[in-house]
């Protein structure tokens, strides 16, 4: 299918403002100009376009900044595909959301659509001011389903792992180097626990035909004051990704158990995972309108916070994820037309 | 036995003249002046007193720098210990070897005695003057014997170990912390040989009745990038105390045997083992006068210097270890006097 030639040109546009996180305010007010016709509330940077209503209410999301500019050139189109910065990660998801949100047959059809586009996605995970639209504009959390247009590769991504940090400490004591038998190596005392974390396997969950991984790594590690003191801490920051079948409890409780050798563990930020329910009428209706393969997601997406607030959720959108954050991003124009089209189709049936 | 008068006057004009390392030029200049009816040579900030001969040459050295002030007070004496900051480390050690070298029957005794005060000590090892003074007056290898005058509580410590500092490092390959399957952990691919490394005991070498002990420490570990990304790299420092009967070749290929599961080992530094000679005339005299018992240096010390030169020496001083840089650092004036007296006794024997 080719693209529709004014979805091209709203992408087009939409590359060409600069809006690196931290710097929504521009296209966060270009966007909110061109849909002036809708209801819209901005929350900081971010804007929700739409409001209630007695039909069932479908949420497209997706985030209006892009990572730093690495040198990319103004949009260009070359080889069906747009070049630019923000191209796949996730403009051509907004540009699709733009187009439906303007149509008249998708608005007046059997869904309430709302759209939520926000900033600060790519930045600290403090920052995503999706957090903040969910806390600001309540009616969100009564939405049927949500669906999040991140590039997905062509795949109708169900759910997501959890991810919780926690940093595992070693204690020893200290003394000099020369005499050893006169402290306790913190450093070299966590290792048959080391050696244990390297021989994990990862514990597949299968829910609806959809496998999650759960895995666990040591993924930083320090430890020692001086080449000749025997150390008497090490830490390790133990990084867990949980899937959607268990509960935040549970997963502490998991690496509880993993961590068991280590003198202290603490926890130091948990994200949520994201369920699954792709039984959803809609989400089987869209799955039937696109084709797509269904597939798990085995990272952390703002789809789970969808699923804090009770609201199951998709990742569906234009795009390759192994083009995001490239010098050579760019977006195939044939899947920009399939997302729009296959969402249209199920928002209009 | 009391200390003289006069050498507990000596060693409280030395504690008051300020002398941390890096500014040492007042003391070696004060020590220059007082010792001015002697031969002397300056070197930076260091002193050479005394000048070849017939007789064979003992060296009595020590160095004039102390560790940074911690509030202490004027030179004291208390319960029967001069209290200050170098009092012990090694202030008595420098005031008995000028008397030592202001007695003329040490001085004219059977041997040509040398005395050298040098700075740098308690610094980085690249400071330390000895190393200079060494070098620029080569006379100083042609000696029979050194004492290092340093505190050695009450013992006559023969030789040192060596001492190899080494960085080992593990690779793997990063990859997104979600699915670990792609890349490789360095960190926890470590955690083998670390436990290894946890079991190893001391390895005992004897020498003359003395036990030196080869220990291996893994000190300072570091590795990965953020929380969610698998570390491609950790590295780890080996402190190797080495025995006095190995070679510096010995030593590293005993730290390659060790660490063979890494991926790289790079030599840090080196630091030379002291060797032990305690059938040295002039040692087996002044263990015999001052009945101290003899004892193996397991830590490293400027004896290793002279034992790279080929002279044997050995570490005899005044003072506790356990009192070195501390904040209530003392000497017990008994123990000044011992020394001062031993050695009186062994170089005009």
């Amino acid at each position: 299918m080719q693209a529709p030639t004014d979805i091209v040109e709203t992408l087009t546009w939409l590359v060409d403002i600069p809006s690196e996180t931290g710097n929504e305010d521009e296209i966060c007010s270009a966007v909110a100009a061109r849909l002036d016709g809708l209801p819209t509330k901005r929350v900081k940077e971010s804007l929700v376009v739409g409001q209630p209503g007695d039909r069932p209410l479908i949420v497209l999301a997706g985030h209006l900044d892009t990572v730093p500019r690495q040198g990319q050139d103004a949009a260009s189109i070359l080889d069906g595909r747009l070049w630019g910065l923000g191209a796949a990660d996730m403009k051509a998801g907004v540009a699709a959301m733009i187009h439906l949100l303007e149509d008249p047959e998708v608005m007046e059809g059997p869904y309430n659509v709302v759209g939520v586009f926000y900033a600060g996605e790519e930045g600290p995970f403090d920052g995503n001011q999706l957090a903040d639209v969910l806390e600001g504009v309540p009616f969100l959390s009564e939405a049927s389903c949500a669906v999040v247009l991140e590039p997905s590769d062509g795949e109708l991504q169900h759910g997501c792992n959890g991810a919780i940090n926690a940093t595992a400490t070693f204690r020893g004591s200290s003394s000099h180097s020369a005499r050893p038998w006169w402290g306790e190596n913190a450093i070299s005392k966590a290792g048959e626990w080391l050696a244990k974390m390297h021989r994990l396997e990862p514990i597949d969950y299968e829910v609806d035909g959809l496998v999650f991984r759960q895995v666990a790594t040591v993924t930083t590690a320090e430890g020692g004051v001086a080449r000749n003191v025997i150390p008497g801490e090490f830490r390790c920051n133990v990084n867990l990704r949980y899937t959607p079948d268990k509960t935040v409890a549970e997963a502490i409780g998991d690496l509880e158990g993993l961590c068991e050798e280590a003198d202290l563990l603490e926890v130091e930020d948990v994200a949520p995972a994201g369920s699954v329910d792709a039984n959803h009428p809609f989400l089987v209706s869209l799955a039937e309108e696109s084709g797509a393969p269904r597939a798990a997601k085995q990272g952390w997406t703002d789809v789970a916070r969808f699923s804090e607030i009770g609201v199951p959720a998709v990742n569906y959108g234009p795009g390759e994820t192994s083009r995001a954050h490239q010098v050579d991003e760019s977006v195939p124009l044939d899947q920009l037309s399939t997302v729009w089209d296959s969402l249209r189709s199920a928002l209009t049936s």
